[in-house]
């Protein structure tokens, strides 16, 4: 440890700084989301942008450069090195980009995505494009400047901002894995699965009695409500700062499924940023590792556990509790229902083994968009193509229910979807290296012992923060790189 | 109106801006008293921390002395010059007390104000003066500063923060009216009201029930749910921003009156900063004008209209409705229970007969403690002797319903209490302005025709922000200055 490191300790003081003020839009956020009233948001978003503003000018401080450099001269401990390491990623982030494209992506992704709203209800895919293309131009111009920043290809440039070093030929490499098995497997277990008796739950189911069931399963989940609470939203999510975490979920009295494994998911993301390291928890190096990070332990909670026929045993006297008995609540037809596998057109409604498949095509898609190879009204037919190939579903002139179902692209999100599907593996990669490491999990998990799941990941995971890039980080915790072949026999297990 | 106003054009983008991030603060603020669960208070404390640096440093830069004046050469209009003069208020504020003065305040009253809250508990007078000396120093030192800059006695440059331009003659003038009366007065009010029969409402009442009342009695009061919510906080109050107005309550089931009055009290405030001048909402002059105005319109609404006998009729059904039907909730016997007067120790419990009694004896104790007069060991006695004098009760040893049961003590609020009464006559001389111009106004009340009182609030005082000094704008509502004799007359005409 260093006596004296003066142009380091200055780079922290400003991530304090940064940390607060983003503790303060972090709750305006949520509170947006889930209570500010209709008339509310003009002010909201005035100050919000006015925040955002601000800590762009702290981290774009011209002065920083040279501080920088001056703290890597310092003789810094090992955690304050990982901690230099990921404020110069921060520094590199903001400053990348020029300010009159972050205001011009601004500009261009706000229109995009508020028409957008009523453009996807009215199935209105040219209306779309009139705004898409700019959207598409930005994103053309920030992948260009950002491949030259690092030194990397175009969309990688912008998987970057979300998964830090991941590379295309990484993806393709564990996509293509998955192209190979993904589609028959699933035409196996839809095979499989129609002659399979299940009874359906009958509703409806008050939404305040599945509240408190969530509340239930959250408490079984170790979840600390004194740090952190669980509201309601029209898009669920985990917002909130990492000593308070505000979780979201929406109700619908015609299904409990949907809440309760949504909040569930939402339960993995929030235990994740409760739990991570605290004794720098403004600083860079506590942040949560990746976007696919973040997702495998959502997945972890929501499939590798939420759905593992043990858990659902533990849930199931729960459902009966709060939602009165009935036969569909047998832990073995709750956990039929849970694994219920159906091909569809909405990747936000798809089961575990369809979900890869509405990913692959994404990624496929956006990755050509980026360089140049498709243009954005090229889109519709390559996904028809892709739908027809992965899920033998027919999406011609239906684009409500196509390209226009995500809020990604009207948000220009290039190079986040692949996240979604390498959190599935890497939660799938946790639990067979628990499995090496306790061979008696899955009898443990079924005796309602769950303390030694929450133990790994936190020791594991959760207290790393960004210590390590993903690959050591993956590597000290299974012992191995990522690999494709836990996530297909999980499923394969699980479903076939 | 002028075509070039560079420098003051300068201003008020600084106070667009000073508005966007304070209405973060306004929000993360309400969020820890409505929503925040216990561990995260750390760290919102810190981050309120450091938006209140932020803010002040943009408050204080030097540059500001120089802009002020060049924008007071520059051709304003006569709007333009009342927002000048309101921003020239803030600035001198926020640049009188040099920073050590600020910290040192900071830490003395958080420090009174965390002890307070176990010490009031514990009936610990002599704990808590260990930590109250320093806050009267502090205190002091702020009114011998502040009464050098704006040339006034100490203890009006205190009361200055919350009513710009009241003089301590003036509160003399018409505090001393109201001893004359008001002593005699409830004690001829106890008297008849011993010998009237009077039925209590027979709990409980379930907290949802309460909530829907409050709800349907702020509809009846005009409040924009479009533009604001009600929320349960511990101690109610009225915040967020005036686009999206976040009041809370609190609920007992052993008392539906307390949460129900201290709503329509609260919508008061809150439709006074729903309906503030919005053309100019992030400036100073669109603030709402004073404490004491902002308390002429919560009593208003709680006292002038909320006890209205014409306005119980109206809202007897809501509470039947909600609450279910019986006898105490006939209009009559509601309105009786309203009024019903008693001495007691607390402020915040008290009745409008007898809370000016608690604000006569705080703001002679208090001034004579800014003013050196005292010291504040000596508050105990002067509590005693005022208590005894006023409402004929013995304080002696009991600190906890004595001097310690407020806030604004520990807190460092010297100044403020006095604009409690100060509101009260506002808020009377305003409803006798209203039934001179209206003759009918209390038939239309009874009737249910609530709307001519809100449009005189709106047009007299809502909509005038800060463009007018409260003497002004006081004689501009009611054509004449502050007049203790309408507060003496509604008093004694719905009391004696």
């Amino acid at each position: 440890m260093s006596t004296t490191t003066p142009a380091y300790e200055q780079l922290t003081a400003l991530h304090t700084r940064l940390h607060r003020l983003d503790h303060l839009g972090s709750i305006a956020g949520w509170d947006q989301a889930a209570n500010m009233p209709p008339k509310g948001n003009e002010a909201r978003a005035a100050a919000l942008a006015e925040l955002a503003t601000l800590t762009h000018r702290l981290r774009t401080d011209p002065a920083l450069r040279c501080t920088l450099e001056q703290a890597e001269q310092e003789n810094l401990s090992e955690d304050q090195r990982a901690n230099l390491r990921e404020i110069r990623r921060d520094w590199r982030a903001a400053n990348a980009l020029p300010e009159s494209l972050v205001e011009r992506r601004q500009w261009a992704t706000s229109r995009c995505e508020h028409a957008w709203r009523t453009q996807r209800l009215a199935n209105d895919w040219e209306g779309f494009l009139e705004n898409f293309r700019e959207v598409v131009a930005v994103g053309r111009e920030e992948a260009a400047r950002l491949a030259d920043e690092l030194g990397c290809g175009r969309y990688e440039a912008l998987m970057d901002r979300y998964e830090p070093g991941m590379t295309t030929a990484e993806v393709d490499r564990v996509f293509g894995d998955l192209r190979q098995w993904l589609p028959s497997l699933i035409e196996q277990v839809t095979d499989r699965q129609a002659q399979e008796p299940v009874l359906a739950a009958q509703g409806p189911f008050p939404v305040e009695a599945q509240r408190a069931l969530c509340g239930s399963v959250m408490r079984l989940l170790d979840f600390d409500f004194e740090a952190g609470r669980l509201d309601v939203s029209t898009h669920p999510f985990c917002g909130g700062v990492p000593e308070d975490v505000r979780m979201t979920t929406r109700f619908s009295t015609e299904d409990f499924l949907g809440s309760l494994m949504g909040t569930v998911h939402e339960t993995g993301h929030g235990r994740y940023e409760q739990n991570r390291p605290r004794d720098l928890i403004a600083q860079p190096v506590s942040q949560a590792r990746s976007t696919a990070l973040h997702e495998s332990q959502s997945l972890s909670f929501e499939m590798q556990l939420g759905s593992h026929p043990g858990f659902v045993g533990l849930m199931a006297p729960l459902v009966q509790k709060h939602l009165g008995p009935q036969p569909a609540f047998e832990a073995g037809n709750l956990a039929k229902l849970l694994t219920r596998v159906k091909r569809g057109f909405i990747r936000v409604e798809a089961d575990e083994v369809t979900y890869p498949a509405h990913i692959l095509l994404r990624y496929g898609i956006e990755r050509a968009l980026v360089e140049g190879e498709i243009q954005a009204q090229d889109i519709p037919a390559a996904w028809d193509e892709q739908m027809r190939d992965l899920l033998q579903l027919d999406t011609r002139g239906n684009y409500r229910d196509g390209p226009l179902q995500d809020v990604h692209w009207p948000e220009g999100l290039f190079g986040y979807f692949p996240c979604y599907t390498l959190g599935a593996m890497y939660a799938a990669q946790w639990f067979a290296a628990m499995r090496r490491e306790m061979p008696d999990l899955d009898a443990r998990i079924t005796r309602g012992e769950l303390s030694p799941v929450f133990s790994w990941l936190r020791e594991r995971i959760w207290s790393q923060g960004s210590r390590w890039t993903t690959d050591a980080l993956c590597g000290r915790a299974s012992g191995e790189a990522l690999n494709p072949t836990h996530f297909r026999r999980h499923l394969e297990s699980r479903y076939r």
